[in-house]
């Protein structure tokens, strides 16, 4: 049926939808949730159907302005419309589902279907769901890995790039912040892409966007890393692998992640990296609970590694508390620039110089000990001066410059003792109280560490937030938690004075 | 935050949106398809969130109508808009995700968020592919039951309440057509809701419709049920569990059916049944292939039944070709009153009168030679044409007034033998490409079953189209199967002459 379009400029969160006159629908045999296919010349795509019985008259088509991109379709266009037929990927979701292994071809499929919008969120969150409970074989996952590849794009820098990924999990984790300058300082190309905070704290885009613009072109990151040989962006508007942003957007919201190996090594490889660091953070409350865990998943990612030609290591590390002292945005940006100039002893220097050293020994250019150099002789401020130049940002930046919430409230001991454990599930909750990751400015600062000992009465972490409402709120949700663990004579105690 | 109100006419398919200004969400903290809840005086309602940057400015939020019934709210209405706190039975989702059994509390939990629209649609499309990968325990089953049934609405008819349902599969099954009469001429009390087709060639509620209205409302049903004692009615306007047609929302666009057993049983408790009789269609082709597989359904359903007070008896029938020759809605309710009237043999009648046998055994009303002579006295269509006037159709209506396509084609077979089976997907496509079920005269008419002898060029099946395009494609549909199978001599062998 012939149609035509009138363009609605409502953001759809990435969903397809055509409204039609619910005699339209009758006379197309769908119903709301089905799907058709909008055909303009020999572009094609498939939306999902909304009716209405007086919103518009017969013969016209309301279309999300999401669609113009995909479909270069303006108000007043027409199209040809036409219900869709059965897809084959919905039936290999059902063989997924039934605890089947899918095939290359089979997989290929679904990632095509995915990228053309074929297939609708809840067929994604099936899949998804599915992927989730049978798991993925190893072979499921290096064809996935291929197909989110093959179907997207693909860069090329100079020289030997390598690169590293933390799957996560971890508070205040600013070590690429770091690892990037050792990195290009030592004259390998590292264009490391990563994302902004969805329930964390802070994302280290989003720390990194405190001492300069993350948001780049392809072809402004281009320019940054031909000038400097690293970078530290957002890799949301790369478009690397446009099949991983669509299953993502399906991930996040149901709190499912099964398909880490492939979306990280897609992403990998799509910017040529040769030399690779995962880093497993490990330990109660990380992703990774134990090593056994941790162990296998790096099995894999090896396994996957050698499969598209990626030499990758493994890092466990400890992710029992946050990384260093900061947990914020702009507190954590503070204290990377504080460690990269030797202003603080920090455990954020021991884990970068540890990832920074094996990415220089798997590239033949030194080790540890270089990397500790880097940081020591200034080469490494020098360089992250230079990205955040080169990004857009102030080279001359201090930590002292960078504005950290001006209200705050600091917690303290109850008794005396040896630091124990520290509960990263309850920092990330007062740092979402207190208003990360919007308020740039929020967060916490821990005064004290696994392992430091504490007198009563002794700080023990300070809560900061842009505004005081937000703060009461962070010390409300402090107040509802065990945060510290505190080993005080034989008894161990879980105290904070609030 | 405050927001205004600006209702727009749109059927969204029960999808709950509100859409906001990009910068009203980014002071409420929320992203597209995030949850925000929203409260108008004691009334809340939770909505998935769009936003757009210059449809709608900041303040004003724009809601589909489908809200209208639920928060009482107009275009120029104040609400207070607020992002919503964490769900917890998205943790017993992912629970049961995980593998884990939900108690009574959680699923009831669950079941309150899908009613107040607090659960969206990738969180329900997760739980009903966890609930098909892992299964109900009965336990599981019974307590979703008691959720749906507490949930909805209860009405109460006067007599002694029976029911049956077909767990469904199977083409062509008119068999409610004659339950009901006969059971309602024999005194006991029959509220028969059913459902339209979804992708099958007709619902009985479709059959139904050809004779009478079915889309009638709850104080009509009463009327009809007073008067006649027996209704063949559509359940979809009826709202008896609500949080089971919400399931139904997500469960057909995915072909998966978890929720079988709570889904009827909640039903037929609210209409207050006390003998219950499923019907479970058996063998190739249909939902349940083997013996094995129904005999462990009809326990279970047996069970369920035992813990809430209906007492339910299972018949496992053929499956595995149409019940009746017809198939199509005006072609099937062409054959019930063919077969109600005594003017044609077919298996309907001993599936119909095996059924209602069942029905009067358990209430001590008879068996199945009374239900036989039911039908063979004349009172079973004495009875249907009450009914059929009760619901508002034409009481005096003969099988010759159905009108049926005026377009058909016969297929004849191209040798003699046996008919050894013919295949319900194979018919099922024909009927869709003929135009069923919007076309209420196409369908499929057979001319042999299993088991009939049959001659070299002599009629197998008719296809009937209300247009000649549609019976050129369900023709070119025939011609892509091998859709009967004919046992002739030492060899089988699938053939039609097309």
């Amino acid at each position: 049926m012939k149609m035509k379009v009138k363009v609605l400029e409502l953001n759809a969160g990435g969903k397809m939808i055509g409204i039609v006159n619910e005699k339209d629908a009758l006379e197309l045999g769908v119903h709301p949730l089905d799907k058709i296919v909008l055909t303009k010349g020999n572009r094609k795509v498939t939306v999902t159907v909304d009716t209405t019985r007086n919103f518009i008259k017969p013969g016209t088509i309301v279309l999300y302005h999401d669609l113009k991109k995909i479909i270069k379709i303006r108000s007043g266009d027409k199209v040809y419309v036409e219900p869709r037929k059965p897809l084959v990927s919905k039936l290999y979701i059902r063989k997924k589902t039934d605890g089947h292994e899918l095939t290359c071809l089979e997989l290929r499929t679904i990632v095509d279907d995915v990228i053309a919008h074929n297939l609708n969120d809840l067929e994604l969150a099936s899949f998804i769901t599915a992927l989730h409970i049978h798991g993925l074989t190893l072979d499921e996952s290096i064809s996935l890995s291929k197909a989110m590849i093959e179907t997207g794009k693909r860069l090329k820098f100079p020289g030997t790039v390598v690169d590293k990924h933390s799957i996560g999990g971890v508070p205040g984790d600013k070590t690429s912040m770091l690892v990037v300058p050792i990195i290009a300082a030592s004259g390998l190309t590292i264009p490391k892409t990563s994302s902004r905070s969805i329930t964390s704290p802070s994302g280290t885009a989003d720390r990194m966007e405190i001492l300069a613009p993350v948001d780049l072109h392809i072809d402004e990151i281009k320019k940054v890393i031909r000038k400097t040989k690293g970078c530290l962006v957002w890799g949301g508007s790369v478009d690397l692998a446009p099949a991983d942003d669509l299953f993502i957007r399906i991930e996040h919201p149901l709190g499912l992640d099964p398909l880490l190996l492939p979306s990280v090594m897609s992403k990998k490889k799509s910017v040529g990296c040769k030399y690779l660091v995962i880093d497993i953070p490990t330990g109660t409350g990380a992703k990774i609970n134990n090593r056994e865990e941790a162990e296998k998943l790096a099995r894999d990612f090896i396994e996957i590694g050698k499969s598209m030609g990626i030499k990758v290591d493994c890092a466990v590390t400890r992710g029992d508390q946050p990384v260093g002292y900061a947990v914020g945005p702009a507190l954590e940006a503070r204290e990377a620039l504080e460690v990269v100039m030797n202003m603080k002893q920090s455990d954020v220097f021991d884990k970068a110089t540890s990832v920074a050293g094996m990415l220089l020994g798997m590239a033949g250019k030194g080790n540890r000990k270089i990397a500790e150099l880097m940081v020591k002789s200034g080469k490494a401020e020098r360089k992250l001066r230079e990205i955040i130049e080169a990004q857009g940002g102030d080279p001359k930046v201090k930590p002292e410059d960078i504005d950290v919430g001006p209200y705050s409230f600091t917690v303290r001991s109850r008794l005396g003792g040896t630091v124990s454990s520290i509960s990263n599930a309850a920092l990330v909750d007062i740092c979402r109280a207190a208003g990360t990751p919007k308020d740039r400015g929020a967060g916490v600062l821990l005064s004290k560490k696994i392992s430091d000992s504490v007198k009563e009465g002794e700080a023990l972490f300070t809560i900061f937030a842009e505004k005081r409402q937000k703060l009461n709120a962070a010390i409300k949700t402090a107040k509802s938690y065990e945060i510290y663990g505190i080993l005080s004579g034989r008894r161990k105690m879980l105290v904070e004075k609030i």
